[in-house]
């Protein structure tokens, strides 16, 4: 049975050491943090995570979704049982507005429960998940009277929300969607379409799941700017906020995927289900991105939280399993072999797990700070940086940090040798899991073209340039360090890489635009790992000013400190080879038509 | 139903013209692969397994094996009727020696079929895949009564045969092993262990199935040097050569694994089994690597093999699907959409897609030719330095063609957006394919050490000097080429980062070992992309060679230029990062003791 630890110590650090959230006290909502709510809330739900949701994990790999018949749909053994212990402790309200039933707190804790939940059970983290999103987006566009009639329940967890965009023929592309929405006279609609890859679409969790659904009115542009966006409850409520009839959405199949057995993804039929529109007519897709940035940033998580559990699977096995000698003599010269923990490669892909985990986890965390500071910093110009900012690094977060989730998860499956292929141990589903991540809420293709073709050039370069004083000022404070100026020093190299990019990109894309598309995952690729690379170097200060107080657990910030420069020897040198490949442009990549592409017999 | 088209085309292009094997017919056996015979195996070849094999691919990996209570195995509906096709047109026997039925042509003709059907059908070219490694263990280490009992039947396809290494406790260190062989008075011995992972273990294709197992006598070392190896038949074989007893080595479970379900991977009990000595007495060892080598080679060929099938199927799509405009504007303005295949981000993987698996094939098929002419070329020196170079290459072929191949399959699978993580489509099933061939015959990681501790090392060097000279030739004649000369000097520079690496371990391993094991996976990629790199040159020679002479396809010819330009541009860059990181050696990667790396609360 695999292990999940839920890493509070390091949470503890990154929350209250790298950001001081507790110094945000200022801030609305940010008063409930206190430093002794911020402790329970990490260790209750950390509780929570390893004790009811990763048991879980593997049965519910195991048993998957269960369509029945009537297109009901029943979740694995234990699910509605957790679920039940879920929305009782009141993990859903954490950050969500009091207005609305929530407790308001900053949406930094809010992700420190994803983490948690996505670590031990992604496929049943998904359930509330996508609610997270639906909630965002009736909170930004809906009515006051929608938002009373579905917030409450759905931040209480009584009910979940899905997000419903793909159909068959379109997914990247949605102004494709044929989904219809007909006005039936009485300010409703009615939906009729199909839908596909909807996540928690039919389940047995809760009583109802209100569904967001794209769809085009009559006579709409046959375009992204034809779209609409509408609440669906699968059963409607009434006025007294009392459940009704049956809303005509079913779910038809469910799908047999690689991985997140146990999250049913649906396809959903919708055969003129009454529905709401939300905002505005034609301008669903801006609706839609709330949503979409929401779980973009939820699915980073994702990217690092298999990284992690698989990580501290494969140090349990490493520790524990002897193989060979170490290359510098026995270890232990008493037992028969020494632990495979002993041998470089060994502790090169551990090490390549604990730099990513951490590093992600320090990203993510403060990408949360900045959302919260998005709406509650003090001064409009604090407000447009932090959003400014975390505009530009969603994308990073999400396809950076899925990319090379999956890699450390796959690296981790690697310590375990010929067990790691054999389902029995578990590390073949956090791979499998952690496949989904790279490819929902906008394939990494799509995140790389979000940051270069949309992010990097909007008003005038202004959120590069303020990624790169940040980086650039953190580094010029290290310099004078001499703990921390090689490393600040490695760092600068590979910021040198990225600025270079950038300029190439500058320099190049408007001549031909395939040049940019040619470099885009590259470039992402540089910016995650320029990125990490800043939130290390800021890890390492903040440890070495901690071990200057005598702390009590040294060895902690000693291994932060080590681990930094692990991640500058290791990570930072693919910047300047993604850098170089970037520069070659579209010419090699587009130079062959589709005949060359045939396989010729 | 994912597709498959053997590529006889470019097998064509590999064989007859950058190999030139009609060159070779003063060699015993190449005399029968006559230009007409080349092309009949491999069009029948192609023809067998895209017509048989690769329509069982899917419904094999759904239905999987099936263990019964007595402990026999069925394998999945039709591989029974597939592999009888098989033995029956001969397939196994095409490169086994003529003295025990096989046709004794070159290996390079093997090793196609061996591609074809890793290619259409992973799971089934197991059967007889491991065969082969026992195979070349016999004829090289067994008697001549041992040989004529049992090789005209597993080169006939009649039996199949297995390799027995892994215990529950050891893999990799085989010293470890207990599995005990008795010496029963009469030459036989009594063979009594638990033996697992063990591919092809017991099923139904076959009457028999001839075992080869490691195993220790009473009294050997306690180390590898007390190992031998044992032939031990499922069924013992009587003088006449009719089958006998059933020998008691049962199959006492299967494993349920990530992918390859349609091979049976057994746990395989040994009560008292019996067995024959094959070779020397504590001389195993010698005798598995043997097998080890034949097997390590296959796996590379899997590692292609799964890219290879896996961007057949992404071309397809990205040419069906539709999905957004191409940057330079409307592609199809009359379609509602363009096909993906104009997107840069999906044409990147696409290119990478060929320019690996035409890579790898190329590699691969000239690895084959190698181990032709170890044994059958004409002077001693060209044997020795054939079989020096095969030696050197065979780790970076399984290691770095195995993780590389399992990236792109991944890429692939990326091409289908949400419908490469539903298994219906296939995608899923090639990843997961390909995973097993990272780990299994010795993971990535022992092969790297093998590679950079065994023999970078061995004869002073000579293997990897012969290596650069090989290579810088190559440069050195194609700069005088003005289509070539680009290409050449961006291969000149990654050979330098080849040669750099290879000097800094010269300088530090020998101080601290733990440098080498630190930057030994580093290096094995360094190698495996400056080799790719070497083939890519070698061919863009044949090619414009080619075009000079109005061939009737020149378009099959300019692609394999233009893909050249392409894997120098977007491969070759990684070679400098890879030794950057190496030279950072193993000091911060082994920095933290295995308290650091425990989840804290």
């Amino acid at each position: 049975m695999p292990i999940y630890t839920a890493p509070t110590r390091d949470t503890r650090f990154v929350v209250n050491e790298l950001l001081d959230l507790p110094s945000y006290g200022n801030l609305p909502g940010f008063e409930h943090a206190t430093p002794d709510m911020i402790d329970t809330v990490i260790n209750e739900a950390g509780k929570f995570c390893s004790e009811v949701l990763a048991p879980l994990n593997k049965s519910g790999d195991e048993e998957g979704c269960t369509r029945h018949e009537d297109g009901s749909v029943t979740t694995p053994k234990g699910f509605k049982e957790a679920f039940g212990q879920y929305r009782e402790s009141g993990w859903g309200t954490i950050s969500s507005p009091e207005e609305f039933g929530g407790q308001g707190m900053p949406h930094v804790l809010g992700f420190v429960i994803e983490e948690f939940m996505a670590t031990s059970n992604q496929a049943f983290a998904m359930y509330p998940g996508l609610t997270t999103g639906a909630i965002s987006a009736l909170i930004a566009k809906g009515s006051q009277e929608q938002k009373e009639k579905y917030l409450p329940n759905m931040i209480a967890g009584e009910w979940l929300g899905t997000m419903n965009l793909t159909e068959p023929h379109c997914g990247t592309d949605l102004g494709m969607i044929r989904t219809k929405a007909e006005p039936n006279g009485d300010g409703s609609y009615s939906i009729t379409g199909t839908k596909i890859f909807i996540s928690a679409g039919e389940h047995d969790l809760t009583d109802n799941i209100i569904h967001l659904v794209l769809a085009k009115t009559p006579g709409a542009p046959d375009s992204t700017k034809g779209i609409s966006l509408f609440v669906v409850p699968k059963v409607l409520v009434n006025d007294d906020g009392s459940l009704g009839d049956r809303n005509p959405v079913t779910c038809g199949s469910i799908e047999h995927k690689m991985g997140i057995h146990a999250n049913s993804t649906c396809v959903l039929n919708y055969d003129g289900a009454k529905g709401w529109m939300v905002g505005e007519e034609n301008k669903g897709l801006a609706a839609m991105f709330i949503m979409m940035n929401a779980a973009r940033l939820g699915v980073g998580i994702q990217g690092y939280a298999q990284a992690e559990v698989a990580y501290q699977n494969a140090v349990a096995y490493a520790l524990d399993r002897r193989q060979g000698r170490a290359l510098t003599g026995p270890a232990e010269p008493e037992a028969k072999a020494d632990p495979i923990f002993v041998h470089p490669d060994v502790r090169r892909m551990l090490m390549d797990g604990k730099a990513f985990s951490e590093g992600m986890r320090a990203l993510c965390l403060w990408g949360a700070l900045q959302v919260d500071l998005t709406h509650k910093a003090e001064t409009e110009e604090e407000r447009a940086a932090a959003d400014q900012m975390i505009g530009l690094l969603t994308p990073v977060i999400k396809g950076y940090g899925t990319d090379k989730g999956y890699d450390v998860a796959t690296n981790m499956q690697q310590v375990f040798g010929g067990h790691g292929y054999v389902e029995e141990w578990g590390m073949s589903q956090f791979v499998r899991d952690a496949r989904i991540a790279m490819i929902y809420e906008g394939t990494n293709g799509v995140q790389a073209m979000d940051l270069c073709g949309r992010k990097l050039a909007s008003k005038g370069g202004a959120a590069i340039q303020a990624f790169f004083k940040m980086v650039g000022d953190e580094i010029a404070a290290a310099k004078s360090d001499e703990t921390l100026a090689p490393m600040a020093e490695q760092l600068e190299k590979a910021l040198a890489q990225h600025q270079a990019a950038t300029m190439w990109f500058m320099n190049n894309a408007m001549q031909n635009p395939n040049h940019l598309g040619a470099g885009a995952h590259h470039y992402m690729h540089i910016m995650g790992i320029v990125t990490l690379g800043f939130f290390w170097l800021k890890m390492a200060k903040v440890a070495k000013d901690a071990l200057a107080g005598s702390p009590e657990d040294p060895a902690f910030y000693e291994a932060k400190i080590a681990t930094a420069r692990y991640y500058m020897d290791r990570f930072l040198p693919d910047a300047g080879a993604l850098r170089r490949k970037l520069e070659t442009g579209a010419d090699s990549m587009m130079a062959l038509g589709e005949e060359a592409f045939q396989t010729a017999a």
